[in-house]
């Protein structure tokens, strides 16, 4: 679970893929995530894609128990403030997915993260998610200690594919 | 929304009924609550549960956001303890179901709660509850004015047919 | 649950509002859509508005176990294919949230719908959701049947302000 | 994830410990576990009990979707016939669980499961469920293959100390 800052080097051209730096995490689909459509339910790849922010703050050193419960003055929580999703195509029960996150762009007050949920080399989901940081109640500018570690996987350019 | 204290004199006998007093909701079955097996996930009865009982208990004058809001010295919330479930006929999607809660049993520092989830004149699921009262992350006897309000809808007598 | 045609007439002006003709559902907030933040979990939103979307083509004679289960050549199923949503404000254990639903656009395969869930006078969220229609696990056109109900409630122009 | 078969040898006697040959998971609790009370939600813990029933039957070679795809004459599935949970400790945001599930009885129609959920040393919950086997929406006997293998992991002696 650490960062791999040259995990798309490899990658066929031509793909969309995230910029660099993604952090990577393997789920499976169960009985709970699917509908009786038979596929995936389309409000559990937002779990998923959470699990997979959750994973990628705590690979740079960021847990939301510690910080949350940090409460008083320092203690705070990330909220999602706004979400673009785009659902390519459908995950199954049983399948093993693949969860990749990484910081897009960051201001004083919000980041923003692209995500993409893979099953082996297709494609499933690509999203776009704002999040802020919130403390008794009310949006709060980013905490130095926080924002330092999130610099540091911030692509200095922007060419990402994604969209 | 109200408690009906005669509600199951009209029932046939020989039916497994719940004893005087259940209070009812109805909900819908949505997509969320299906898993690709077609039927209703069996998790999601749980929640449908839990919104029998907060439902129960806003009914006789119990909020669960103001009593936990009220935190320090009385702030607590209610906690499940033990459940016994028997998954008799599955729900489908779109079905409206009925969600019927009654208190069962009333100790210093636990409630017993029967309830039962129906479809028309089927019953598809009976569940047994038992609810503590944590505080401070702590079991404690049920506050004064919460026992008062459920002694009234403690059953005096416990004949009631459900196991 | 019948459709208002005049339901915004009244809305005071300089207000987010939704084309004509929304649907509205009202629900409640239960110990199943918070986290431990205190507020609804992000992705129970999502529920909430698919809870607006099915009672909505149900209210315009649309019903999913139906339209699922009538198999073979006629059996399909919508879903989500892509959404953007703005989480504006928290809900919170215990509120009363109301769903607004209305169809904003209607191509050949695909349905734009408008999203908006609400506390009393305050929007806590917007969303902007297209649907397709797939059956056989493939993308399809629109069944006529289901089309020409959607065109009844489709606002013939498109002043809407919510975006 | 294979099965040991002697995974209880080392435990300190006198510890409520689960028959031979568990199958263990590990999970980690996420936002979407928790509600506003700061603990995981109950009926949560089902979601990672069934997890732990999927693997359980993975690991002796016996997959959900294969089963139910394999539809017409053959296809079924498993359904959730009876629980009986024990709710000791609640588990947290961050925390890492072991899921532990052994098959504690076998009959024609039914298998009994005994689950726990431990954190680190604690046990934090005690299950008990009956499952049985539906194809074309009613129960039938457990097919032979699935028999064999499920046979081969039910302890011959019942010395088991669950309750």
């Amino acid at each position: 679970m650490t960062l791999r800052t040259s995990a798309n080097r490899s990658k066929p051209p031509g793909k969309r893929v995230l910029p660099d730096a993604p952090q990577r995490i393997a789920l499976r689909v169960y009985y709970e995530d699917t509908d009786f459509s038979g596929n995936v339910y389309h409000a559990s790849y937002l779990r998923f894609l959470e699990r997979g922010r959750t994973e990628f703050l705590r690979a740079i050193g960021i847990e939301h128990s510690r910080i949350f419960a940090n409460g008083g003055a320092g203690g705070f929580h990330f909220v999602v403030r706004a979400m673009g999703i785009e659902f390519l195509k459908p995950a199954l029960m049983d399948d093993t997915l693949l969860v990749e996150t990484c910081v897009n762009g960051l201001g004083g007050a919000s980041i923003e993260m692209r995500q993409q949920i893979n099953r082996g080399h297709e494609i499933l989901l690509t999203a776009k998610v704002r999040i802020a940081i919130v403390s008794g109640g009310r949006a709060r500018r980013i905490p130095a200690e926080v924002f330092e570690k999130l610099k540091l996987v911030v692509p200095t350019t922007h060419e990402n594919t994604l969209s």
